[in-house]
């Protein structure tokens, strides 16, 4: 039995392939709306911090995993205090602070764009000075998909930006003037093995992933640098599970990596894995924490996955492209921006 | 809200098809340990002639379907009553047959082995001097996996023989010295679209499916002609949903088909979608039964299934052959002759 706390569509695919693989799961979520609730009958709907029903949910389930990175930490202590908690609950702190995240990266000599921690207005003024402008302003906590941050064209949008981020600290990147983003999937279980996934390019639009597409337009050197960053990532951390890295491709003579940010769960931009690969990012992430050993990642053909938000998903099944496969979350209301599916093209040669 | 009856290995695959597809499902089956229970919190426990439970099960989904033929005719007719039941009844009652099957099969000029009614030990011998010895007496209802049927070498056998073999009557079939058993599995949806799956080369043990391997060592010209006949089949019986076609090759200057048996479902030989297709079976069935259009069920790569049988099951995933894609039906008493799961191995060129 597998416990998962969050109950959004990483969650219910989760469970998916864990059914696939004969295993049971329990979806710990406070939203008893939520869509992972449809796919399993084992349930606790409940608050994070509501310790008698994290309690009852870790004596009914033998290994506990989540679908989101801010899961609090007390949440994380108190539930592995009493069941495996796989990714662990290292990985989780430091995927959450920003700072933290990069500080963890530069430490392994994984390159990271310039930033600088903001606690202040002083801060700020300082860190502009030395990163200079444009530049971004985020959150070091709590942000995903666009939210949590702030793009400074002009010094005299700064305190603005300072006073609208919260919660603080806050971090000032430099702006990086990538080529392109590219993501790897990676996976680490606890005997050691390490498996990567061909890397992603990724589109976003409005701040959103809106297309991942594999191969990336990349080097062959450059795919395999970045598999191999993201394969000292998982060891450095002694992590359990599936890991997303986020690289920008920088231009140049010789284009380089930085990374952008990691995820410690499975990650939007490897649901591609579903059409072409032998065992897709959540099957991968069952077998890591299950103590399996990892399954193949090999790629059977070229695809493209593009994500349906909001009334995007109206298009399905009237819609669809010859060669692609749908995958709909079940979610009833399709509000702006909200992630309903993800569509699957294949690329025949 | 799909529903279904029958919690079997195949109600739970087309359950988590259902799934992918942003579809709830609803389980409908009288053992209360049944897998697919597993894999939604929608469920009734009652008999299949429990009419107050037939009932509310209609009540609460949208189009019914199911994942064995031996559906009782009363059950449906009393759910098609009241909701779509899908295929319909009409496909079920033939297939619940085995002599209404070969007469329908006859009837539209589709080539079936030499057989014989047999309701009286007259008929019996009678048959036997039609068709001559070894041939194969079989029950005309209920038989599965070998079960329901058994082989006459000698005149002596047959009292005895149809003394065992119930219910009556039986029919008794001409002994087909085939090379192979190839199978093919076709959708038709309500709008009337048709696809079959390549055709699967089949090998059975002790009377149970052992292996379905992709492509069939049959010539294009005949695998060809597999495929017609099961779309053949699945106008002439205005079918909606999956079908699967079983085949005997008869050897011979040109080799022939002749149909063994059709199953108006999902079929152990189709697993093998569930690794290389874009489109698996299972999905396939749902689309047709849900009203969406046909999915594409194109073939990536060849592919060898085996089903996991018994403590087949207990070399997973420590036995894994590289290039493997398991799937466990979760069941937890592995008994012998017990179908628990089936493994799917890609075969690169």
């Amino acid at each position: 039995m597998i416990g998962i706390l969050g109950g959004g569509q990483l969650g219910r695919m989760l469970s998916l392939a864990a059914s696939r693989l004969g295993m049971r799961t329990h979806i710990f979520c406070p939203d008893a709306g939520s869509p992972a609730f449809e796919v399993t009958p084992h349930r606790t709907i409940a608050a994070y911090d509501d310790e008698a029903a994290l309690a009852g949910f870790a004596d009914a389930v033998d290994v506990i995993t989540y679908e989101f990175e801010n899961v609090p930490a007390a949440t994380a202590a108190f539930l592995a205090s009493r069941k495996p908690l796989r990714p662990g609950p290292d990985a989780l702190a430091i995927s959450q602070d920003r700072l933290a995240e990069k500080s963890f990266l530069v430490s392994k000599n994984i390159p990271v764009a310039p930033h600088r921690a903001v606690t202040s207005l002083m801060d700020l003024d300082a860190a502009i000075d030395a990163l200079g402008l444009p530049a971004v302003l985020k959150t070091t906590r709590l942000g995903y998909d666009g939210k949590g941050q702030s793009v400074l064209r002009d010094r005299a949008e700064a305190a603005g930006a300072f006073a609208a981020l919260s919660p603080k600290p806050l971090v000032l990147e430099a702006f990086v003037p990538f080529d392109t983003e590219i993501s790897v999937v990676v996976a680490r279980n606890a005997a050691g093995e390490v498996r990567a996934y061909d890397a992603a390019e990724n589109v976003h639009r409005h701040h959103i992933l809106h297309t991942s597409t594999v191969p990336a337009k990349i080097s062959p050197g450059l795919e395999k640098h970045a598999a191999m960053l993201a394969k000292v990532i998982v060891v450095a951390l002694d992590y359990v599970g599936v890991l997303g890295v986020e690289f920008f491709v920088v231009p140049g003579e010789r284009p380089s990596l930085m990374v952008n940010e990691i995820a410690p769960r499975v990650h939007n931009s490897g649901h591609w894995t579903e059409a072409v690969c032998l065992t897709d990012q959540f099957e991968q992430h069952i077998r890591a924490i299950a103590g399996w050993p990892l399954g193949d990642p090999t790629r059977l053909a070229d695809v493209v996955m593009e994500n349906l938000i909001g009334e995007g998903v109206l298009n399905v099944p009237g819609g669809l492209d010859r060669d692609t496969r749908p995958h709909l979350y079940g979610k009833t209301d399709a509000r702006p921006g909200r992630k309903m599916g993800h569509l699957n093209r294949i690329v025949r040669p």
